[in-house]
């Protein structure tokens, strides 16, 4: 693995089956056993890849260069809890979270039993919170929980909470559950207008419990508990919080037995799986998040185990791979055909962008092939009818993940009419992008649907489809616990692989350092103090500019 | 205007500046007077583009460009109702329904008549409601709108209801909106599940009446409304259509009272102008609907009469295909660091993407240079903390236009301390993303913060910053009714000048068109029917897969 990803056999061949033509996906499509051979399954997911611009002969190239990545033995290596977070020298190892009951784990004794520990206080304040009996400052229940806390403190709950509410509904929870994550005012306060403050809990989640946006939010949260007559003893009683330093929380003004705790090595991206994932157990209840991490941990197994040409993971990174670097797609849209699904593509890009949006190997050189993708979506049905324009007929390589259900069991009285409605756009999608429709085609379409020779001719390249463009099935049995935990799991395990084809460090996060450090220097200026000189005219315009304004 | 935007003479001279090194930001950005060069201001709005690699002599050649593409002559033939939509032989007039007031309309004098008649209707329906004069089926007060509606009757009024969230505050506005835009039977019973039928009221907006997913809801809805007792005669009264062809919504059993009109010369995605702004009108009130119109309709008579030089659209558009087309940034990052504006990248998305994802020139032939950029984006400060670790280091051109405020008087006790943590972080990302620090000053500065020489060699790489990332400031004098009007004028007529001068088409969306077509194909096949020999084998494996598992 000390090669450079350029340097192995199996990238000069993808660099030759990518440059040499590969048939349209129009034609590929023929094939009646492509999406029989270029399917595959597990913990609940069905990974279809048969609409990628693969043929056997990439596919075995493919699998080559996962072999020649040692994507296998980097893989035990994180199982295994080395310290391959070499650049913070740390070990990462968010999939002990998700399996500490397993009695044969690679990582140490001592892990699982801290994550147990921990999970156990976790279900004890959900369930508190869940029954009632958590009260606040004029004694009465706790109905509403603000969520404090942004990127990694944030994105999971947020996008967890929302994609499980119908567990959450079924579970019985009665309590409100809210995410505060900028800093912005109008943030916090468009959330606490119309609650009581007598009535709601503040959960503080920050890994270092030093993240200044989360800090200035939680100041302000507890300003508003006694400016409504919380005495200054009970204002605790509002506040949880969730960190890798509960000294800090403590000096804080935290209560101990309100603070959880999660460790250093897990990535705050990685980290909904911990006590961050508090808001979560509360909305579906401590079963429901064991059934969440139950579904990660079943990939984590899979991943582990499964042979790499059915590997899920394996599969989506080296299809990612084939289309960033071989293809030339810069950009990977991923679309939910289920709605409550809506903040899964963020938590992706998160995790993604974080984790592969680097320049540098592990060695220290400079990358000189191009790593991670923008990651970028939303729901697909909107999608169709807003941007999907451009994915159509725009001047642009875009890879395509769409994601929707089998199975769903929303008590509306037409429910199966809305279900084929999701699954049916996905599918006319997927097949409209692959297949597409040519000038030729389309031509004759138009004079069929009765236009005369002239508006046909003047049309036909108007309303015509390049297809082409490649697209990933991934088909949930159900959106639940368990199907979000693995696909949750699906995608971290895939960026971690990709990572190790690129040979570069997924765990770091070096690239948001500088603008923390110009933030520190650009406050004390907006308050009025002197510009050093090295600043450049533009920030220093900026800042007169707003100074003069204010 | 017949000539191909690669033919005009200023688009060689561009390519030649943009082949030859640019300096780097880090140099450009010494100049005391660039900034001072290179901000414009109106209706409210400033545009500081001194980050962009932009040097005077480009500068030149991009106004040389938009003369050469009569980017002038083609506002005007908009403005005037010419029938500019060649493809779907339509006149574009969206900027009339906020400028009906206008004496010296360039448009016939008849539109201007109907608008202000529409408009009267919307604010005496949105007055009735905030009134709380509408009543349901049990005689009591309205208290829920929920909005059917997808794409263009959807993104808009949900973006702006939340962007003045401050305003409808203000206004005393007691009616809660929501807006369910997916099929999915999760997205429609997750919204109504907490509400009452008997106070909820649907607005049903379709241009065309015939939206599957939008029509599909409103049958669920008006479902949901029979079954909780509400006679058949009364259903109408919580029903509310918008719509260009009210004959259809009054032959499903809308009232003729209850259906607002807009019409065909306003295309889905600038709707929230017209009848489909409603939530808008209830959330801020008649006066305040009037207050955004306003400020649409002064960045409408800038972009009318201001000089190309000085001009915010017109410099945007240009700024955007130096990015786009010759500095080769295939995306535009939209970041707000106002938390209200967190749908408006999704709404500009679907604005500029729809618009300009397109492959043919005017004439029908096909497009060979890069046209419409993928849109992304969402909050800055989300971002700052998830995927701006790309942005920094990762292997992408990017262009930002960063959103910030200059005023906010949210009152929370501390909102100047808000305010500025926001105005720091957009000045601290647009500066690092800017200037950067290169590997020799991160090994210096690793160096003087106390690692070893061998340490700072190792990291120095891993924690340097290209910089070199173009980015525009845009500030709001703040965020209101006004503003957030102008803003989103600004990005429209932005589109409309990168349109011009590409030479397409922006106010068609056939790329839609083939999607629709195939899940009309394919809803019958999921209920059972036999699939047609000429369906790919994918789509038929996925249906046959979906059939058995259901």
């Amino acid at each position: 693995m000390s090669t450079l990803p350029q340097q192995r056999p199996a990238w000069s061949a993808l660099q030759a089956l990518g440059a040499a033509p590969v048939p349209h996906l129009r034609e590929l499509l023929q094939d009646a056993d492509r999406p029989a051979r270029m399917t595959a399954q597990a913990a609940g997911i069905t990974l279809d890849f048969s609409r990628q611009r693969i043929t056997p002969a990439i596919f075995a190239q493919l699998l080559a260069l996962a072999e020649q990545s040692d994507v296998a033995g980097q893989r035990d290596a994180m199982l295994r809890g080395d310290a391959i977070n070499h650049t913070e020298g740390r070990a990462v190892l968010h999939v002990a979270l998700r399996g500490a009951q397993r009695a044969d784990a690679p990582w140490p004794a001592s892990v699982s039993e801290q994550v147990q520990a921990q999970l156990k206080r976790m279900f004890v304040l959900a369930d508190s919170l869940r029954g009632g009996h958590m009260r606040g400052f004029d004694g009465q229940a706790i109905t509403d929980v603000v969520t404090l806390g942004i990127g990694g403190s944030d994105l999971g709950p947020r996008m967890a909470v929302q994609a499980l509410a119908a567990q959450a509904a079924q579970s019985g929870s009665q309590v409100r559950l809210h995410f505060v994550s900028n800093p912005d005012a109008g943030a916090l306060y468009d959330c606490l207008r119309p609650l009581k403050p007598a009535r709601t809990l503040f959960i503080v989640s920050s890994k270092t419990f030093s993240t200044q946006e989360t800090l200035l939010n939680a100041t302000s949260a507890q300003r508003w508990l006694r400016d409504a007559g919380c005495a200054e003893a009970d204002v605790t009683k509002h506040l949880i919080a969730i960190t890798t330093l509960p000294e800090r929380a403590q000096a804080l003004g935290f209560a101990p037995e309100r603070t959880l705790q999660f460790w250093d090595w897990v990535g705050g991206r990685y980290s909904l799986w911990s006590a961050i994932g508090l808001p979560v157990a509360i909305a579906i209840g401590p079963q429901g998040f064991e059934a969440m991490l139950a579904g990660a941990h079943d990939m984590d197994r899979h991943f582990e185990t499964a042979p790499l040409a059915q590997n899920l993971p394996v599969l989506l990174a080296l299809i990612g791979v084939w289309n960033r670097n071989f293809l030339g797609a810069p950009s990977q849209l991923i679309t939910s055909y289920a709605a409550r699904l809506v903040q899964f593509p963020n938590y992706v890009q998160q995790m993604d962008m974080e984790s592969n949006g680097k320049h540098t190997h592990l060695d220290g050189t400079p990358v000189t092939v191009d790593t991670g993708p923008i990651i970028w979506g939303g729901l697909g049905i909107d999608g169709q009818h807003a941007y999907y324009q451009l994915l159509h007929q725009g001047r642009h390589r875009v890879a395509v993940d769409f994601i929707g259900v089998k199975h769903d069991d929303t008590p509306l009285p037409d429910a199966a009419e809305h279900l084929h409605m999701a699954q049916a756009s996905l599918l006319a999608q997927a097949r409209a992008l692959s297949v597409g429709r040519g000038v030729a085609a389309t031509h004759a379409a138009l004079l069929a649907s009765g236009l005369s020779e002239a508006e046909a001719q003047r049309l036909a390249q108007h309303r015509s489809f390049e297809g082409n463009v490649p697209s990933n099935l991934l088909w949930l049995d159900q959106l639940d616990a368990h199907s979000l935990g693995a696909l949750l799991a699906l995608y971290e395990h895939k960026v971690f692989c990709q990572a190790a084809i690129w040979g570069t460090q997924a765990f770091d996060q070096w690239g948001v350092e500088l603008g923390k450090q110009v933030t520190n220097e650009v406050l004390p200026l907006l308050a009025g103090a002197t510009a050093s000189a090295s600043l450049d005219a533009a920030t220093r315009a900026s800042i007169a500019s707003l100074i003069k304004s204010s």
